[in-house]
């Protein structure tokens, strides 16, 4: 029976923001790298669809956050898969210091071929996935689907050399980066939960320049970043769960 | 007496860049997360200092780079200080796999005065430093003084939340990378050997603007980074040694 695989961390100085907490970047990153480490063990990790030319491609994701742990704090993160179909897998994420959870997290993933820069259908990959389903509900409701907003750009500046991952496009961190970049520095030093939900519509590439815009309503923020050729890139809600 | 201390990491998915080895920004960043957990071990970390208003602040650092490592390999980083005096220490670091040295290290630290920003006199923390110089020199040749430059500026933008650092101005790693961001993709495919000098003259902080200029001469690309009040921020210097 698959179980739950739980991985190990430091919180890093370069994970934390000015208050000397992680940053909600680096607190998806660490549940995108124990996405990456736990595929890897289970034997269907990036380098091996890669002989294929395949790649695994985020395409939407949730957090919820708690609490955010401080430098030098150690946090266990809990994952497992909790369904697979021909498009898409869900994998989910529970960050806790000791037994408490300080936040969670739900990936859905697609796998793109590399050539043609489409989504693959996946059921090749069912039986090697099947035995690592576990039969533990997301900890939290899945990310949502994020409907287009008109607005205002608020800043605008080209893909550089440290925005790209190894597929070559802007990596998720940056994008939640900017995300939060938009906020005055208050709301960091408020210890107000918050969950954020971001969807991936389209690749930014090295030379793009990406624009980022929002509209607010009471404690929701929405977001749209955009290309210069046009495209959405992607779409992102932050709502901000003041202490009450 | 003192001894060189060593420090053992794995390189983790956000240190690497495209080419799937570890940035110059984040091999700096390990050197400087080094120096801070082996100050903190040794009794005089910057919650010490910070307790008399007192902060650690980078004067002058310079690395060479003979390989960067991969994804998921391990390091070990060795640090000793070499030098103290009133108005600054010297620390040296040498990042190593096994017994071959890949990258190596020198950073000038002074202590700053949080309430007047001025640099103290360093002479109260002599005693504590004395007992942990070891007498190794510096692996390569200290940090140069870099002159000031004629350039016109390639690139310009705020300071955003995901900038800064405890101190609130911009960290060190932005610096490294807004100075490799000049460079065409080429240069990270290429596995040829190179050489940071970097000097430290002014913080910048949550809301200037930030502009970056260079000058080449052959392969030497001199950098100089101000902000919007004019005042030099930073000069940066880096050298690609071709491989023969």
């Amino acid at each position: 029976m698959a179980t739950i695989s739980t991985y190990k961390y430091t919180i890093q100085p370069q994970d934390v923001d000015f208050t000397l907490r992680a940053s909600a970047s680096s607190i998806v990153n660490y549940m995108l790298n124990v996405a990456g480490l736990d595929a890897h063990n289970k034997g269907f990790g990036v380098e091996v669809l890669q002989d294929s030319s395949l790649t695994w491609v985020l395409l939407r994701f949730c957090t919820e956050i708690n609490y955010r742990p401080e430098q030098y704090e150690t946090v266990e993160i809990d994952t497992w898969i909790s369904d697979f179909n021909r498009l898409s897998s869900t994998r989910n994420f529970r960050m806790r210091i000791g037994d408490r959870v300080i936040a969670s997290g739900v990936s859905m993933w697609c796998v793109l071929n590399m050539e043609t820069r489409q989504s693959a259908d996946m059921s090749m990959m069912k039986e090697a996935h099947d035995k690592f389903i576990v039969a533990e509900p997301s900890p939290i409701a899945a990310p949502g689907r994020l409907r287009a907003i008109e607005s205002a750009v608020t800043v605008s500046r080209p893909v550089v050399y440290s925005d790209i991952d190894f597929n070559r496009h802007v990596n998720t961190m940056r994008y939640v980066d900017m995300v939060f970049d938009s906020y005055p520095l208050e709301i960091f030093e408020a210890k107000d939960a918050m969950r954020l939900d971001i969807n991936f519509l389209a690749e930014a590439r090295y030379g793009e320049t990406i624009s980022v815009g929002y509209v607010e309503e009471e404690n929701n923020r929405q977001f749209e970043i955009t290309s210069d050729s046009g495209k959405t890139l992607c779409r992102a809600k932050v709502e901000i769960k003041k202490n009450l």
